[in-house]
Order: C-alpha cells, then sequence, then structure tokens
C-alpha cells in the first residue's frame, strides 16, 4: 500500500518563557524534517496568534547548522508565547471550527504545543474536537515549565537550567552577603518562582557543599507559611551568624491561603488564567525583619532572569529538552494525538533518562508538588532525597557562541517587525 | 651593599565585593613570593579586623597552583570586606599609634589595600602618618569597584564583570519581555547599581546588537529624573511596541537631588560612610507607570548579583585584576608610598593597556563620572564614544571550575569560623 504523501507541521510555544523552550523547537524542527515533513510552520504567540493566522516557515529563519545551535542558545519563546485559555468546545464551537479551517488551510497533519499544564489543556481540547470532528491532525504537546509541576513525567524541560542558575546565584549571594560584617547583622532574603510548588525555592539547596554553608532556610509553597516562626528562626540564626541567608517562593502563603506577597500589596496583575502576579514577597520579609530584628536585610528577587538565563544553562535540561521536542513529533508521526513525551529515570546515579509518552487528559491541570517527605520536619529545608532527585538536572555547561563578550542569540532581521 | 632582608607583606579588602577582588588578591599573592616577601598575612574584614588583630598567613590557604585559580575565580571578598572610616589623625592619633605597633609586630614592610575611593582614603592617611612618624612601611592601594568611578585609571578592576553581567542580563530579560504580547502593553524597568555614576547603568546599552534591539532607554544618575518626562517616555513606547524595557541608575535623582528610591520608602540603612542603601528605584516607578500607563510592569532589580556573578565574569577583567594587585606589591617593593597603580589605555582597537602609578591624595575621594557628551542630548542613552570605551573590558570569558554542575569557590573548612 503506498504511504500516503506527509503534509506540514505547525508549532506553537506557550505559557511562562524558559531557557530550553527553543531547544525543544529546534528538536520539532529537526525531527520533522527527518522525517519527511514539507514545511514546519511556527505560530507566532501561540494559539493566539494562530487564531489571527499570524506564523512562519521555520526553514525561512532555520537556514545553517549554526542557526540551529543558535536557537538552543536562545532563551525565551523564540516564536513569541501566550496565555491564552481555549474556551470549552461546547462553550463556543465557532473558534474551534475556525481554528481547525486555518490548519486545514496549512494542509497541517502534526500540531505541536510546547507548554506546561495550561497548554496541556489546550492539547487535550483540541485532541478532542478532533476526534469528534473526525479530523486527521494529531494533536501533540511537548513538555515544558521550569516549575517542574507537570505530572507523570519525572521532570521538565526548562526546570534543570533554572535551577542551576538558582543553585550558582544563590551561592554568589551568600559568599557577597558573608563579606561585610555587621554590628547587628544581616538577613538577605532571596525570592525564587514557583507559585504551587517549590521544586525551584529547593534548588537553592544545590549552593550548599565542601566550599558554601548554603542558605540557612528554605521554605516551600507547599507548607503553610508562619511569618512568626519566620522571624523568630531570624533572630537565632542572627545570634549564631552575621549574614544570614533565607530562600523563600513566591507562592509561599498562610495556613489560611493568603500569599505574603498580598499583604504587600504588589500591583497584582492577573492573567487569563486567573494567576495573580506574585511578586514583593522578599521585600515584605525583609521589612518585618528589619523591624523586629533591628537589623539590615535585603530583598532579592531573582525575577526573570531564572527562567531566562540561557548563559548558565545546563546541558542536561538544553539536550533533553530537544529530545522532547523531537520525541512530540515521533509521537505524532506515528499516529498519537492528545498525547506529552514524558521521560522516566531509570537510574540516579550514573544519571539514566528513557521517555514514555502519555496521555494529556491525565496530565492537563494537574500539579506534581514536592513530596512532604522530602522537606525536614520543621519545614524548613528540602533532605538529600529531594538533592539526588535535582542534582543531575543542572549538570554540564552549554559551549557558549559568543560575539563582542556577551552571549549570541538566535535573531532574524525585520523579525520582531513581523509579529 | 648588602641588601636588607624583605619581611612581610599585608593585604586587605574593603567597600563592596566584586567579581574580580580576589583576583587582584591572587596577584598580590603571587607578586610578594615572587618578590621574596616572607609572610603574606591578609587581614580580616580589612582595617576593622586589622585593629582586632584578626589576621591569617596566606599560604596557610593557598597551598597548590588549583587553589590560587579557584581564588580568581571566587567572588565576594575572601578576606571579607568592611566599610571602616580611618578618623582623621589629629583627631584620633592612638588609634594610628595601636594600628602601627601591630604592623610593627608583624614585621610588616609592605601594606596593600585593595578597595575604591573609600580605602584609598584609608592608604592616604595610613602614608600620611607614615611621613609623619618616619615609619618604612609603603602603604599602596590597588584599585577595585564596579562603579568605575576612580579618578585617573582609565577604569577600575570589577568593573568589567559587572558590565558584562548586565549586558547579558538585560539581554535576556529583554527576549523574556517579548515574548508575550499583552492587550496594554507592558513596562520592564531594570535598576542597576551606580550611586553616583552611570557607568555600570550605561553599560546596559551592550545589550544591543545585531540579535537583540537593546533596552529602550537608560538613565544614568549624572543627569537629574524627571518622573514625568519618563512617565510620558513610557507612554510614547507602548504605542509603538509591546515590551518596553527601561534601564534606571539606583541613584537617579530629581533636579532638587531627591533620590527616587526615597520617594519609594525603603527602609533606609545607613553605612559608615554615610551612604544611603539605595533600592526600590525600579519599584517606585514601576508602580508610577502600572497607575499613568495603565499596564502590567515588572521591577527586576539585579541587586549584589551583578557584583558578585563569577560564573559570567569578563577574563579581560580577572587578568587586570591580577595584574594591578601584582603592580601595587612591585610599586610598594620599589619605595613607593601612599601610590594605586592606575590602568591607561593606548588603544581601543586592539585594545590595548599599560600601568602606571598614581598619588593617593588626588585619587581618594574623587569620583570619575560619565562625561555629559557620552550621554545622548534627551539624557535617555550613551552614546557610541561610551560603548567604545566599555566594550573591550567585557571580552573573554573564564574557563569555570565546575564541580556538581555549579562553579567551585576557594573555601576552607573552618575559615567562616575562625573569622
Amino acid at each position: 500500500m503506498a504511504q500516503e504523501k506527509k503534509r506540514n507541521v505547525i508549532v506553537g510555544q506557550s505559557g511562562g518563557p524558559t531557557a530550553a523552550i527553543n531547544s525543544s523547537l529546534a528538536g520539532v524542527y529537526h525531527a520533522a524534517k527527518n522525517l519527511g515533513y514539507q514545511h514546519v510552520y511556527g505560530m507566532l504567540h501561540g494559539i493566539q496568534g494562530m487564531l489571527e493566522k499570524r506564523f512562519i516557515d521555520l526553514a525561512d529563519h532555520l537556514k545553517t547548522g549554526l542557526d540551529l545551535e543558535l536557537l538552543k542558545r536562545t532563551p525565551s519563546a523564540y516564536l513569541g508565547s501566550c496565555r491564552y485559555k481555549l474556551p470549552e468546545i461546547n462553550d463556543d464551537k465557532d473558534l474551534y471550527e475556525k481554528l481547525f479551517a486555518i490548519l486545514d488551510e496549512l494542509e497541517i497533519d502534526v500540531f505541536i504545543y510546547i507548554g506546561g499544564n495550561d497548554s496541556m489543556d489546550t492539547i487535550k481540547k483540541l485532541a478532542d474536537y478532533g476526534i469528534i470532528t473526525g479530523s486527521k491532525i494529531r494533536f501533540v504537546g511537548s513538555p515544558k515549565t521550569i516549575d517542574n509541576d507537570l505530572a507523570y513525567t519525572d521532570h521538565t524541560p526548562g526546570f534543570g537550567s533554572a535551577a542551576k542558575y538558582i543553585a550558582t546565584s544563590v551561592k554568589e549571594v551568600i559568599r557577597d552577603g558573608w563579606s561585610l560584617e555587621l554590628s547587628k547583622g544581616q538577613v538577605v532574603i532571596i525570592e525564587i518562582m514557583g507559585r504551587d510548588a517549590g521544586w525551584l525555592t529547593g534548588s537553592a539547596a544545590l549552593a550548599k557543599g565542601e566550599d558554601c554553608d548554603g542558605a540557612d532556610a528554605i521554605y516551600l509553597p507547599e507548607l503553610p507559611f508562619d511569618v512568626n516562626a519566620f522571624v523568630t528562626k531570624c533572630k537565632e540564626l542572627l545570634r549564631k551568624k552575621n549574614c544570614v541567608v533565607m530562600c523563600v517562593s513566591e507562592g509561599i502563603h498562610t495556613e489560611d491561603g493568603t500569599y505574603i506577597s498580598e499583604m504587600g500589596n504588589s500591583n497584582g496583575f492577573i492573567d487569563a488564567f486567573g494567576h495573580k502576579q506574585l511578586t514583593g514577597t522578599a521585600r515584605y520579609l525583609s521589612e518585618i525583619v528589619a523591624r523586629e530584628c533591628g537589623c539590615k536585610t535585603r530583598a532579592v528577587e531573582f525575577s526573570t532572569l531564572q527562567r531566562a538565563a540561557s548563559h548558565c544553562a545546563s546541558r542536561t535540561d538544553i539536550e533533553e529538552a530537544f529530545e522532547c521536542g523531537a520525541a512530540s513529533v515521533k509521537a505524532a508521526d506515528e499516529g498519537d494525538s492528545g498525547m506529552m513525551p514524558v521521560m522516566v529515570r531509570t537510574s540516579d546515579d550514573p544519571y539514566k533518562i528513557t521517555t514514555d509518552i502519555k496521555d494529556v487528559h491525565k496530565i492537563a491541570n494537574a500539579v506534581k508538588l514536592v513530596p512532604r517527605e522530602w522537606v525536614n520536619e520543621e519545614g524548613t529545608y528540602v533532605t538529600e532525597e529531594f538533592l539526588r532527585y535535582v542534582r543531575p538536572l543542572i549538570q554540564g555547561d552549554v559551549d557558549p557562541i559568543t560575539v563582542d563578550g556577551i552571549p549570541r542569540h538566535l535573531y532574524v532581521p525585520g523579525y520582531h517587525e513581523l509579529l
């Protein structure tokens, strides 16, 4: 039986950008071309741009092997991202019809969406609509999130690089803080991303080693946060050392669910998924501690740096992101839809990973939290099991491609204007 | 005539730490040993620790060539730093007597202090007291400050690495900010160190290149800052693009001298030199812009990361820091006192530097600002001349020494307890 001629692939990026999301894009492109697809289109700003027929042919932008290498080293979503929430199918069939008409017009066989929980919700809805309408388009997700909170996968691309940046930076901030002795001591409070899951904040513990005492305490959002207990802990630590370094997740909240950042009156931007911008946690706590402990305090927010710092990426992460992108295309090529490739760890040391494929219906909107037993009893540090899990993910550096002293990224003149 | 036997060297680090200050320490040690000095002592926490007879013999800590290489890659003051202001000689002769007695007891021939303007004030006073009392100890400074505001030297060790970190990070934050399209746009405000001098903030302009449009505006502390003009500029830019990135110095202030950070009510720690902790500038402006422009805003502070990020150091800077440390010992060895080695640029491209030696009486407490003609007329960006000056200083990377995925620093077990 003659095999049907393969047509086109379209790929989009969604949600918060990472240092590895473009490596997955490179993996998608590379695999799609190898598997014989004609065009690989990139939707600009995800499904939101797709609905406005905004896309590019990636071949126009990835002309050489060097372009692909630069793409792997470029932070943030090369195609642009979005936080667009698809309505339920029954609530707006017209929108689905419009979207599928655009995909048919482009002769799409394979639709890849690189993203986290919310993006897998998009894949789920599109795959469901495809089944209902008998579409032959296959919809496959490719995992991505610095938060590492996707279920059914050992970890997510993007997490390892963010964890490596956090560990490196926490170690540098600790050294810096120690240098000056102050009569009343100093408390440095570092705020790390992670609304619900403490994987990134816990990674601050990687700073500890033979050459660094590490942070003094680490607070994850999985456990209720008590401001008074925090202040007491600072006071205790100040009796023993001159510079105390505390790491807190942006998502820490009190027993009744009030985010600490809300107490600090941040300007409170809310995105399309109803998530509030959490920022100002460290600042609020540093003001409380300055008042209660009478010492100098400093609030350090890693802000968007922790998700964008390609210059400090983990080679393990960048390579796995590429493989996940490629695996998503292979899965779709083999007929899967409504699925996402996952990573399965078979060994910590030596670190060994295989891939599998899982149903996005299970993954979408689920959240994988740090297990309670991976946090100490007091709730102020992660355990050795946590470190054994995270350490392999930050190994290796990506050889930089540097021009004029700073890392080079992939850019095509006029590209941003085009978008 | 028989040459007198060389005795000992003592070295201290002072003021804000940098990514290169330990490379100068390595240079001091290396040169002192090469020149045949017996012991090289390190004062712990600078002159403040010295007064309490807190010091180490560096030979106990720098045992191998690898230790010296690790020291060059270790951020923040290895010996600990201080912000101790020596009184005027006439105000407290007892203190000077005490200090010189300690130095005589240690059989010191050469006293090296690695620091910025305030530290050169210390060298000046000690050298003056030495002349008055006929001491044979030679007091020489070694330049260090991320702020690059020392007079009579082309630039200062520490600046290049901070500038490289800032350029790299601004570029990554710009990419990150661009990724999400928001209906009302977004303004990201990046706060960069520099109380009086805008060298670091201006270095954000290095992010611009063929692959990056760069920041949209850059505000240095040398020019008066107008909050209303800033908001107007944001509004104008938001009409043209979705994500606006503004870089501001922490030291920006209004025409009448009020720091913008003061308007934001930071907790206001004041150090021994009377300098107020300036922080919260970006936060304050982001709140104003959110209100006035009705868009999402994000305040990014590079905080202590910009002075501690050894993982992103400039090789040019680390090598020059080492040379300056070595040059300070050589100068003292040749009989200079009350002096500091400076760098003299003979060519931008190819970049060529020679060293000279200058009187600290001229350098101490003087400040080198960005010339007005290196800022555009509107006061919102640096010129090509500025970039020609800064670009050579961020070239080259330092090969990392990595253990378990993160950079290794020099540390001796028990060392911190010792201090």
